[in-house]
């Protein structure tokens, strides 16, 4: 007979600096103050969010294994092995919830396979969070990740996307690396329709939170930027 | 001068049984606390969840609005009185996160357009829950919604969906009615290749708990039942 498994719980951390009291049910410190291994992004932004939500064990008697973009499908056996055996593991992405825009989806594919359970913990999720802000048809969506970084494939996909919101009736959702966010606008007033819903939701959870749906025409006439706040852009069409 | 406005909090209720503390942070209650004015999709629910949340306020003192499928776009003007002069309000939806399955987003829209700050709480979405915890991709994917009733036309959209998954590398979500799973269900073993991995999310932050990921072969081999467990249905494939 095989050992019993460890559950792989899924542990969203905050955006950016949002107080946790805001973001977190208190289950999830409980969760937390249960277990003693996880699996990680970054080991450093993850003992500080660690720390952040309060937990009570000390950090240096905990076991972090780096899984992140550099790691191969053949690092997956070490990092699992303490799951394998009985142990509780955590994975922690680098902001918001696990393996929507990260790494951690091998992982989880890795846990169904072997038979381990998984059960994710409640959190924030920028994109769902602006979803439901936009008042963008919330029955139908889509999310793209990021757009092609050239300009002339970039309008291309943004027209692309737009004939979706229009023939669907399907929510069209996209990021950008938030430096290059007032440079993603631009193109996207350039390749859409006047009439064309776009809601920006920048700086989810925080204090300077801003979540504004308007008409391309309408954000042509405003004088806002987006640079360096981060921002999730969705396109859609009225309701009326 | 016009009055200042109020401001929008969308607040996410609980998936059926669930409790409180592990679904909602204690800033809700917080919020719960400092308003007096709510837009709901059913009265009754709408208390009951409240005082779930351990609302502090008297319940008969709140002032209720009925917003659902059965209002018209004509009835909003009342609902957002209390908005437009400057009181706070709340908008709770049946399940989740309000306006991803619901009409509040009509109401959302109009925020947006009278310049109304719209605030979204974190809470559980079952969704985005199901996503994360499925292991598939979660850079890009796509929420359809319910498919169509009839079976030849269900097929139809089951096949066009995997096309999209193997095409684009998009998750595809769909859910249906409860006591329909099973039925659903028959059918993605009939229309799907063996190789496709499908979850399926049940009864999400219940105590029943059961998500599965498993490709379309492991699937009709097993012998679960789904009806009558709200459920998330999601088509992928493999990471590796």
């Amino acid at each position: 007979m095989s050992n019993p498994k460890g559950i792989l719980y899924l542990i969203p951390s905050l955006l950016g600096d949002a107080p946790v009291e805001n973001s977190l049910p208190s289950y999830n410190r409980q969760i937390i103050n249960s277990i003693d291994e996880y699996i990680v992004e970054d080991i450093r932004s993850a003992r500080r969010f660690l720390i952040k939500a309060k937990i009570e064990k000390p950090i240096d008697s905990l076991t972090f294994h780096l899984y992140n973009e550099h790691s191969k499908n053949t690092d997956i056996n070490s990092v699992v092995n303490g799951l394998m055996n009985g142990k509780n593991v955590g994975l922690i992405s680098e902001a918001g919830c696990p393996s929507i825009a990260d790494p951690g989806a091998e992982i989880i594919q890795f846990a169904h396979r072997n038979n381990i359970k998984v059960v994710p913990l409640v959190g924030p999720s920028s994109i769902l969070m602006a979803l439901i802000a936009s008042g963008l048809n919330g029955q139908n969506f889509a999310f793209n990740g990021y757009l092609p970084k050239k300009e002339p494939d970039r309008i291309k996909a943004l027209r692309q996307l737009e004939t979706l919101v229009f023939q669907k009736n399907q929510t069209q959702i996209f990021i950008e690396t938030p430096y290059r966010n007032d440079s993603l606008l631009k193109d996207i007033l350039n390749a859409c329709r006047e009439e064309t819903l776009l809601c920006i939701a920048s700086d989810i959870t925080l204090n300077s939170e801003l979540i504004k749906t308007k008409t391309i025409r309408d954000w042509k006439n405003s004088k806002q930027s987006f640079n360096d706040h981060p921002a999730v852009f969705l396109l859609g069409k009225s309701a009326y």
